[in-house]
């Protein structure tokens, strides 16, 4: 039988991602689908206005939406909030014993949350065991990156584990879906650049050293390496595509590079439904990878990797392209509570012995 | 009386742009136009799919398109040919005494030929008394950067003058006129990023260090900075926009930076009628430059920095934007005949005592 | 002297094409700004996100945000207002004594306001003096149409005038700029169709045929014409593109058609700065007009017409485009003052004897 | 066991889309590929540059390319020629006793050839028996329509058996895809309308009224209404959206419209793997449909239905949207296959008796 699932947030556009991708799930079913006030009382179908390209699921059409409080919640909770609402809202759900995996930024760099991408850094789940939501009723929260760090952490994990890695440099062109609905005006980016995003660039800095950190007791000590990230914003619907320069802290030749991503198969064995075989895929092409066509691979959930050449400045640089909203946001989500359920952290959600 | 010029390569993109900037130019006049073989006979107004958003002057369109042999030609030649034609072509109209001013990559990097910018380096302009072109018929080549490089060397140039540079790390988004006509394929830049575009990087490394490089006798050194390009494709029609970080030899504070740049006016008191009066331009707003905003700044001319913040891993950050086909390719050019003119190398264009 | 003016709404798209093309009006000088409560006491620099690719002008940017009063306003008022606050605030200026020179739909219908397009027919403006505002204060108002009918009628005017028209279809590719800003999101936009604007067929219906209606005492009779319009929005960011085929009163041949046209110069005499020597312009080449080709044609003035060929069903088909925030909006206002100057009844304004 | 079948063009955007729809068809298997001749003796994932958005499979990049030649060609080949080349090759490969099922232009109103969408005009098909290869060698030629036809006819089709058509008008805004690839210069449509389609209007009109056509003997006799095409390319990757006006013989409300598109499946029992269970989709939404949303309904081979009401001019007006690529080239071919299949004419392909 399915676990039920409840989403916070569901009508915006990670919250439909997540019913889209939770379709079929085999292991978890949507059962409880909140949103703002003012939705409330409507069915799903009346409040949603559905962006996707695939149709809103009949059956999901016709829940109410409920009011964003714990009570009647399931005790899987899919969080796709706004910061600012994620930070007052996602607290009461885990001290009502509920297991939030959220998208929000808000509790991200907060010392006892932990930030995961499970083919990265999954030993750092053990952080929920210090959250003070755990010990009282069972419950906690658990994060995934921003949009635009997953890519890019994906692609440098296998790097860091082989070679190290001393300094970063990423410029991103990332897509309009990452701002949300409505989010970017057509007026601001149709045949245009936004060289700009809010606290992008900070979010991406700090979140890539804390993934690519190691576990120190109840601590994450970050990566020790300098990073700069310039974060743009381009006329693209889905898929952030970034330029990538890093510098080894040991040497390593582009066979070395292409093997440790072609050998990165972390979660092999562990039968997650929505883990990609291939969690970084190289595309030989010397024009690739592209948005449009590569940002589906892996059902959305592989990072693909192109273009590696030597670079002027450090040593290597190529080109990584990832989903936002799946492999950025919904599937991030997902992919971590199929983690936890096979750790056997929400099966049943409960408080620790 | 206006100088009469001719123009290679007259019916692609850049020989449009050509065309536009010189109507009602103070100076010049267009009194020749040339293209293709297949073209050759007609007039001009049959022979061109005209591009640009204002329309094609009558006059021109009238004009007979003749064929690219310097017999007949005006000794003053705008030349915008892909550069395997440039390569065979601008040395038959050097050697029959044309001051050929070419946008072409086809002899930027040979020793003896100046690769300027007037704001940057128009000192390298003697290099041309070095050509034997110049010994024995008066003609000359003189060529203008990459449409990539030259918003980046004006951003720089006032930074290297004042602090020193080290380091230059850059990665490109970069419109599609820059590859002419028809050029990109719809199919591959909409909603879509092209990770690549052919030898533009390393154009773009060699062409900077070059352009900020110092004359030394009849050799330019180059730049002694390490550099890393990385160059895009976006889906913008006009307006290269640039993510820069830059490692300085001597610290300089926010506000010198700024002063750098608004101080920049190396060409006050010359009168050329192309010269932006303010080559870059700061926007402090936190979003721009943009290309479909900023492009047109200083009439095309004018380079546009914005962000200027702390970089990581080296000092600064920042972004720049300049018009690929205006500053980037025929206004380019046109600038450097009019600082050519105004030296006396155009006037007429003789065999040196 | 110039004369004062005023613009009502002068934050948003419309109202910051007003500011752009009355910059250096010979006749009009701006002098009084007004927005939304929230700007009100900034600085119009302050308050407005400008969106042009023309810099703000700085005497502009310096002026005070007024609240939307008539007290301290200017006796000539550009109103560039959403329809809801245009019917609240219109009738307090008219009411005032200010001539009301509208770009809203609010009383583009209204039995006693005029909806003009001055080369079409300046003869309705006379209904301004059956308006109340007129007998007590002076006061008026004048409309000009939505953007998607000013060019179909401009290109229908001469048709009519020769020919008659017995139907009209009329199919719609619009620009995202006649949506304001933030307007369209980018979600809904790129790569993508929208087949429907709100409203927006309804009143390209009714307004094409009061235009093109004749002033009979105090009334204007609509064209006797069947109409059918579909309006849909497309990825471009200025000019509005329409397919339109007609049914004719009395045959006429593709060259009297194109005559027609040419001859359409019913201004001509007039010299009002803003007026197009050619108000239609007829583009012989096959695949025109294109909106980032021509919609600056005559200063984003003209209305150009293509594609001239048989209709099977109805007579003759053909493809007309302008701009939709120049002719379609602030500049079709911007007109309609020229022409009241030119007809006395801007100077001063005045109660009637 | 699947039956081989061939690629002629097989290189090309609707090359690609059969490559991707036969993947897993559990009728068909990909056995041979042919391309020009510069492609012959190379691999297929040589030859290629693939567009599409799921990776070349794998068996078929390892696939020779051979020469356009029936030689040792499977009897049934898929065709994605040009026509003028489709003009020289389908009837040698129909000659040689192949069925050739075409997506070209070529053939398409010739008498003798069926023009088919097998939810429309299934009995069309038995015009090949008259075709001259038939009966010489058992091959024949049978052809689908025109993109821009065929999403038109799917819509009109239930309308005109139930309430007939007098008139039709049509207006479209077609993607890029459609012209193949390079095909559409980014120059020319990145936020621009191109409102014009080489003989797009004049196929659109003559293959509409074939395909609702009655097959009187061995004659098409072509519907009698009228039409008129309007054709534009718009910037959109994929699915052509078209806005349709339409008069009835008997009128019909909106109930009985609606009623006769949901009950329109033809091709219910037959269990054809291609086809979809609902070809004509209605979509209640006032704003749809929308390519980037709704053109894969039915894995693209959905025709959908939006916005319905009544028109000024004619009766009714809606829009109508279908995925070009899938429904409008290659999905229709294959369904054209697998209709044959089911009739019993490609079992195996032999002279009748």
């Amino acid at each position: 039988m399915r676990q039920q699932i409840g989403i916070l947030g569901s009508t915006g556009m990670v919250g439909q991602r997540f019913i889209q991708l939770l379709e079929n799930h085999p292991w978890f079913e949507v059962a409880w689908l909140a949103a703002s006030d003012r939705s409330s009382g409507r069915t799903y179908g009346e409040a949603v206005r559905w962006k996707l390209d695939t149709p809103l699921p009949a059956r999901i059409a016709g829940l109410p939406v409920s009011p964003a409080t714990p009570e009647g919640a399931p005790k899987i909770i899919f969080a796709a909030l706004d910061a600012d609402i994620a930070r007052e809202l996602e607290p009461k759900f885990a001290a009502a014993g509920c297991a939030v995996i959220s998208n929000s930024s808000a509790f991200r760099m907060q010392q006892d949350v932990p930030l995961v991408i499970p083919e990265v850094n999954a030993e750092h789940l053990t952080l929920v065991e210090n959250q003070s939501w755990r010990r009282e009723s069972g419950g906690y929260i658990v994060t995934n990156p921003n949009c635009s760090a997953i890519g890019l952490v994906l692609a440098l994990k296998p790097i860091v584990e082989r070679f190290g890695i001393d300094a970063i440099f990423v410029s991103t062109m990332q897509a309009v879906s990452g701002a949300g609905y409505p989010g970017v005006p057509s007026m601001d980016i149709l045949g245009n650049v936004v060289p700009y995003i809010k606290n992008e660039e900070e979010k991406m800095q700090e979140e890539t050293l804390k993934l690519l950190g190691r576990l120190n007791g109840c601590l994450v000590e970050p990566l020790g390496a300098k990073m700069s990230a310039h974060c743009n914003r381009v006329a693209v619907e889905d898929g952030h595509t970034e330029s990538v320069s890093i510098k080894l802290s040991r040497r390593a030749t582009r066979d070395e590079m292409l093997a440790a991503w072609a050998q990165f198969t972390p979660l092999a064995g562990r039968d997650l439904p929505t883990a990609p075989a291939q969690p970084v895929e190289f595309i030989p092409a010397e024009d690739r990878p592209q948005p449009r066509l590569d940002r589906m691979r892996g059902a959305g959930m592989a990072a693909t990797v192109g273009r590696l050449r030597p670079c002027g400045l450090l040593d290597w640089k190529f080109t990584v392209l990832s989903h936002n909203t799946i492999r950025g946001a919904a599937g991030a989500a997902l992919l971590n509570a199929e983690l936890l359920v096979s750790l056997g952290k929400l099966d049943p959600v409960a408080v620790p012995a």
